[in-house]
């Protein structure tokens, strides 16, 4: 596009002065006009740049205490009127083209944050600002319009670069930037007066769009979306290597960033259909990272894998990349981290489709949740709590260590329901998720896959005499606490997980048969303890 | 709020004419003085309604094709100026109050809708409105905003009964509603040209709140929006009876709504935890109904059911609210149908606590699909096709009945991934899910779980001779058919599969490991069917 236009009379009206000076003496040695007015005027005159008075271009005097400066016939004229057709008719009504619009908005955000009552808040809706910006907006064909500090450089560099023209292609882009910019300062507006008005409503906008190779499935488009001006997002994260991410990599990564988020010192999770399979905290991160790969070491495979601290070499090496035999080589989808030792990061460079990421899990702090079902938006509080109270309900009372009663919630709490899981502390002192069940419509569902899948992972560490494995795998099962995401509804369940050795269950408690349900446990000489706090998830 | 104020100048510019005439009898009645623009102007004339021309009061031309026809320092002085502190100030300027701006914008959203191309779009970028609107609404506490034709009624009966004012909680409604009106503007014009530019964004506003009793947790506080401006939404369901509806209930009924809205003749979708644990299709609905309860019985309490066709008495009754044996009733939370025969409704309603809503499933046409992970989207097309191409892979080729390979991939692209599900048509021709096993890790767990629940709904359903059991389980498993969402990464499932009886599955193929799962259904004698199309669902 090779459509330019020249800047020769500029309108500056900023409340955000940041870069004013520098802009101006840009323009003075241009060889433009400037228009301005109140803060920006003094601004620039005290910088020594020669200002033309908006007045004396309106014709009006500044009126109602500043709620009239800009608006007038002949600014929105100079602004609005066709270069080609309408130069006639502007000649004849003494309008001269106003060039360049430079433009922020009275601070409606800011005094919000700061708390400001509702007169406040009406009188910081700018009113002018906008029809300047969106006048010149609209005549992008030949007006510029700047409403962000952070692009003056870009425009001084293109003006120069077009020997004082900007270039339509830019032109275009800066009226994108302030539709957008309009549209976010109305839009919090709506919002915060539905607010005041204790009829809340909610409005999001979301860019920078990277579209990837497909959704769920592949017959469907997918595209990832950062909210605009979100401070941080998980669309921030570093990748250092491999191939693109995908749709479902995004969403694992996610579940993996909240994962392991919540664990001490040095955390994995390891995610599998978005759920965590493996989930270990101890001292060693790669001894940890084993204890993770343990929960699922089938599934493991091909999964989403984030850690809480930097990835050393030592833990990197557990996946065997450089295996002779092929089939030794684990490979997973995303290894994700708040960093890399550089020979760690060379390590695992070598599979040339793993996907490295850097982002630290500490960063992933959402306020809310939501769910789009048809048109509606179910939106909620993130759920960032673990407990209520600790409550020993049975007669028996073997203490839960507070790592152990942290660690198992995090998972639980992490796990689709229906969800259990069972976590213990190892001899080392790292704890692990040693099973887990969960996405069911049935409780004992849940709890069978759990059961089931820590006798598994038991017999599989298991290095003794076989006829020791049934009293090895009652005896770690008994020193190992079993976690529920919601009460159980019936005795049932303490049942099954008596018969399979577990000795202390966790969940929250509340229902109506609480009753049986401890009744259940004294008998089995079990400990059962209520926490107060339900975590479904779906 | 009694702060009123007089209506006694108006002004009318609009681009939705309806209604215009009546609104203008009724001012001009009221003894308002009426300045207008262009078409409008014409219309009020036609009508007999004297009016004011808005250059009259302005002092400038209609300018440039139109683009200047409002804006001017009179006219927003008019409307901006406060009546008490710079009454002094307008006399001195001469600036009559200007009480009411009746406005509409230039359509950009319909001109977009018929595909207008850039400079068209462009030229429907409404200047003046915008300003006009936003002037009046900021100065509410003495201009009434008027954005709508649907309101017209609702401010002259609010003049009628103020006595030719409106109120200030009025206006203070109307202020919000014009904010909102140019968000929503700018936000359209936003995307559009941001569309345009192929860095396409996304703009959301979400309104209506209902406050639930909680979220997805009673610690977390969850509220439901409608998608603002939508022509249809989940939330415009009826509620007939009940308690109210939860956050997990809102989601459950997307769930079931989703799940029986593609079923044929009277669908029934029975849902725990957002999984349908029972589906059923088939001629008369309350065996459908019994079905799909049959489908995980012990799952089904407590659960959320949608059927496709207006609810009967009989299926109503199948609920036993009535049974003197209060373990026989069956409680669920939600019954969800287009609509009840009023003696159904009457059944249903014996249960307080049932939450009774009519909503036809073939409504929900979601076109994307949508997951906010840590301040970005994930945003996909709606995962609503089945299948690819049916291909039959296998030396065994058993025809599976087109009705039951549509219910079984409905069902099966409705589960949590990884997911498996056996489907069957019954003697008398109904189509039933059998079992299913979802939401796992590992898809050799979603099998077991699947075929466990098959056997014991089989168990359940035999009424013969104990001995033949067994030979029962693995003449209705043949009979049957497995869907996986994906496909098999090893022939592990199929010989699960086989084991307990089944001898047809259907699965997208697509895995390095085709060709052995291929060769172990041969071995088996099995047909199997590749569909290519995954239905991962998370």
């Amino acid at each position: 596009m090779k459509h330019f236009t020249p800047v020769k009379r500029v309108l500056i009206s900023v409340s955000d002065k940041t870069g004013l000076p520098e802009l101006g003496k840009y323009l003075q040695k241009a060889g433009c006009e400037i228009i301005s007015t109140g803060g920006t005027h003094r601004v620039l005159k005290e910088a020594g740049i020669p200002v033309t008075d908006i007045q004396s271009v309106t014709g009006n005097p500044e009126a109602f205490g500043g709620r009239m400066k800009t608006i007038s016939f002949q600014i929105e004229s100079a602004l609005l009127f066709d270069r080609e057709k309408d130069r006639d008719e502007a000649e004849a009504l003494g309008i001269l083209p106003i060039d360049m619009v430079v433009c922020n908005l009275y601070p409606f955000g800011s005094v919000k944050k700061e708390g400001a009552d509702l007169p406040r808040l009406i009188e910081n809706i700018d009113i002018g600002g906008p029809t300047m910006i969106r006048a010149a907006a609209k005549n992008y064909r030949w007006v510029t319009t700047v409403v962000d500090p952070a692009d003056y450089r870009m425009v001084m560099e293109n003006m120069t670069a077009h020997g004082g023209h900007t270039d339509l292609e830019t032109r275009f882009t800066l009226m994108r930037k302030a539709f957008n910019h309009t549209a976010d300062y109305d839009s919090l507006i709506a919002t915060t007066m539905d607010e005041q008005a204790g009829e809340p409503t909610l409005r999001f906008a979301f860019d920078q769009p990277q579209v990837l190779r497909y959704g769920e499935n592949s017959h469907q488009k997918g595209t990832l979306y950062r909210l605009r001006n979100a401070p941080d997002s998980l669309c921030d994260m570093e990748v250092l290597h491999g191939k693109a991410i995908s749709y479902n990599n995004m969403f694992d990564l996610y579940g993996a960033l909240e994962a392991v988020r919540d664990l001490k010192n040095n955390g994995c999770a390891i995610i599998k259909h978005a759920n965590p399979c493996g989930l270990s905290e101890g001292k060693n991160q790669r001894k940890v990272f084993e204890k993770a790969w343990a929960g699922d070491p089938v599934s493991a495979f091909g999964s989403v894998i984030a850690f809480n601290t930097p990835v050393t070499l030592e833990t990197a090496q557990f996946l065997e990349l450089d295996a002779k035999d092929k089939s030794q080589r684990k490979f997973v989808e995303i290894v994700s981290a708040p960093g890399f030792e550089p020979s760690a990061l060379d390590y695992l460079k070598q599979h040339k489709n793993l996907r490295i990421v850097v982002f630290d899990p500490a960063r992933l702090q959402p306020a809310h949740d939501m769910k789009f079902i048809y048109n509606a938006l179910l939106y909620q509080d993130a759920d960032r709590e673990l407990l209520d109270k600790v409550e020993y309900v049975s007669h028996k009372k073997d203490p839960v260590d507070e790592d152990l009663m942290r660690f198992g919630l995090t998972a639980v709490r992490q796990l689709k329901s229906n969800a259990i899981c069972v976590a213990r502390t190892c001899k080392d002192g790292d704890i692990q998720l040693l099973g887990m069940g969960c996405g069911q419509p049935n409780r004992v569902n849940a709890t069978q896959l759990t059961l089931a899948r820590c006798r598994e992972n038991l017999k599989n560490e298991y290095t003794g005499d076989p006829d020791g494995l049934e009293e090895y795998i009652r005896q770690e099962m008994g020193k190992a606490v079993l976690f529920s995401d919601a009460f159980f509804p019936f005795p049932d369940n303490v049942e099954l997980s008596h018969a399979d050795g577990i000795r202390t269950i966790v969940q929250p408690g509340g229902s109506i048969r609480d009753k049986a349900v401890i009744e259940k446990a004294d008998d089995l000489e079990m400990t059962l303890i209520f926490t107060g706090m339900r975590h479904f998830k779906h």
